[in-house]
């Protein structure tokens, strides 16, 4: 292929440069400045910075007018200490790339190697380097920013490592793959009382106890039916750490999932109706928001047959077995743009898994990584 | 009386400077070095210091043997942000004399004033100033003390005043006046887990559920009746705020309040059997333990007998329609050491709420506090 032994080694260079110095979603200020001297060098026709945030993308044009290919990875690392004795370990207390966007960085980054020593022949690729993942926020931005429109893909790629799955092994299927999920926040508000006058008060203590439950039982459907909805209760806290307060209020959290972006029209329905009704019969004020909001990752088999085949060119296996997953992925909102597949490619059946503490990205997956997107690439815009 | 127009100008001030500086339960040094300084002005036969933590206590002796008399007022201030246009209002943030504490303190010191010129014929006067009493730790800690040995009383007097009764107006009656109450603090451990994947973990939201409902109906019987049993659920917190983890742990706070001790044993045990039943049944590993420990109040008809002398002797009109009261007092303790009895003394009926922050001690009270004590240190032990 394209990539050389100096290559490679630059590559692992690079990421573990990446993984020294992670940061969360939103803050990927000194990231994209890395990434964007690492593109720089390779002359690309144009580089975007700032994009919903700091989404960094290079575009690499061919002579030929052609479709646009869009290759995204992710920026942002986790709120989560690493463990580990690697040279490369992070050096910033309390985060990590323990998710392996640093891994998914330098295989994109790897496209731009072979894309710098032969153009395609027509249309553009797109590498692109999103922010904020984790938290659902990232390539919703960087669709909404007006700068986006100047590099509008045809067709979207992601892939993202899976711990569990043979190493350099790949699953990959047409239709949904991550669902959908948002999370829920609630708040009920009564009345506080001194603890030895409680009905002089309003506890929202009832009403949590009924709620969690409640709301958790609205989960229905057997994994990956259609009509497949999860709620997790993730966190709650009703009053303050005293013994002398009865409490006037509480906050409830809870993850909703689902196969599909319809499903969780339906889900959301549900749950508000719950919230509202046990509120009213409390009598507690009620207020309610979403955060993290992914919409179900929907692979179109226009890019699925994409992959597929450049897959086989490349003599790499591949199967469905363990699609679609329950994890969310926010490279669902490129489905809007036009039709967009995501392959998963395997850590390592031992791999510890993804957010462990003890996590890290296998560097063989580099080249394995790029050798499919550059096949991709030359399959679809034909590399001169 | 034995007090002068002066003394009461100083024991305004007195009160006022320690209104200014509060100090919260067990952090009193400064409070207990103001007490003291007040103290010795006026020459007792002795101060003990240090007393359970902060504790002072001034002893005025007589010259014939006797019983000993002890007066106990208490040195604590709350963590609670006081509202105040006044002169005197707290100087230190998020701290406030909203309990009338100062005002207690005031009290004492103005019978430390009237025995400077009156010594008792015989036995002692012990004035007291206990730390720590909203947490229910300074009573105790002050008679656990090796010093106490040398004032251990035959009869101990309290009194604390009371928004809602009218000024001046006093509450008193034989048996328990105050409730036993007590923090019960539960921890449930299970598993996290990713929330996409709550089934490889083990949440405890179904315990948590459960038990705060549960916990809550452990209550019976109409205050006063000798049955009563009350549970406040007044903290309750699951997981962590993040949508992406399955909580692994829960804390539950509770507050068990009972009529007498005997009553808090059988409490505790329902309370107990309840939690144990409720981890098992969740497989969660269960751990508690107690805080904010206070035994009922209990007065002894003798030592009634004397402040209903003192209160007929001085025409001031008393009954027992408000007692016993829900709330905790730590005063109870000193029945351990012989005949004890606490008296209400009215701080009005429109006056805010104790722990209010806008709660003040009114300081008419300290002349007619005083007024009551010295006329019991009269009657038992005659000012000479």
């Amino acid at each position: 292929m394209f990539l050389t032994e100096k290559d490679l080694v630059d590559l692992v260079a690079f990421r573990h440069d990446l993984h020294r110095h992670p940061e969360v979603s939103g803050e990927e200020r000194e990231t994209a400045a890395r990434v964007e001297a690492h593109l720089a060098a390779l002359k690309p026709d144009r580089i975007f910075t700032g994009l919903g945030g700091y989404g960094v993308a290079a575009v690499f044009a061919g002579a030929a007018p052609g479709p646009t290919l869009l290759f995204r990875c992710e920026l942002d690392a986790l709120p989560i200490p690493e463990i580990s004795d690697a040279a490369h370990r992070s050096e910033i207390s309390g985060k990590g790339h323990l998710c392996g966007h640093d891994g998914h960085m330098a295989i994109i980054a790897a496209l731009g190697r072979g894309l710098a020593r032969r153009r395609p022949a027509r249309g553009r690729v797109v590498l692109m380097f999103q922010p904020a993942e984790e938290t659902g926020a990232g390539a919703a931005a960087v669709i909404a920013d007006p700068a986006f429109a100047g590099i509008r893909p045809d067709l979207s790629f992601s892939l993202h490592n899976l711990p569990g799955l043979p190493l350099g092994h790949v699953a990959l299927a047409s239709g949904p793959v991550n669902c959908a999920s948002r999370g829920l926040r609630i708040l009920l508000d009564g009345k506080t009382a001194h603890a030895s006058m409680p009905e002089t008060g309003l506890s929202p203590m009832r009403a949590v106890s009924r709620l969690m439950p409640q709301l958790t039982d609205l989960g229905r459907g057997i994994f990956p039916s259609a009509d497949f909805a999860m709620v997790t209760l993730t966190h709650a806290v009703l009053g303050e750490p005293a013994f002398g307060i009865a409490p006037g209020r509480a906050e409830v959290w809870a993850t909703l999932r689902t196969l599909t972006d319809a499903g969780m029209a339906d889900l959301c329905a549900l749950a508000e109706a719950l919230i509202s009704q046990t509120a009213a019969q409390e009598r507690l004020v009620l207020s309610y928001h979403y955060e993290d909001i992914f919409h179900h990752c929907e692979n179109a088999p226009e890019a699925v047959a994409h992959l597929r085949q450049a897959l086989s060119d490349e003599g790499i296996g591949h199967d469905a077995t363990v699609l679609p997953m329950r994890a969310s992925e926010d490279f669902g909102r490129f489905a809007a743009c036009g039709p967009s597949a995501m392959l998963f490619l395997g850590s390592g059946e031992a791999h510890p898994a993804l957010h462990n503490p003890d996590y890290d990205f296998p560097d063989v997956l580099i080249e394995r990584g790029a050798r499919i997107f550059l096949r991709v690439i030359d399959n679809v815009l034909e590399l001169s």
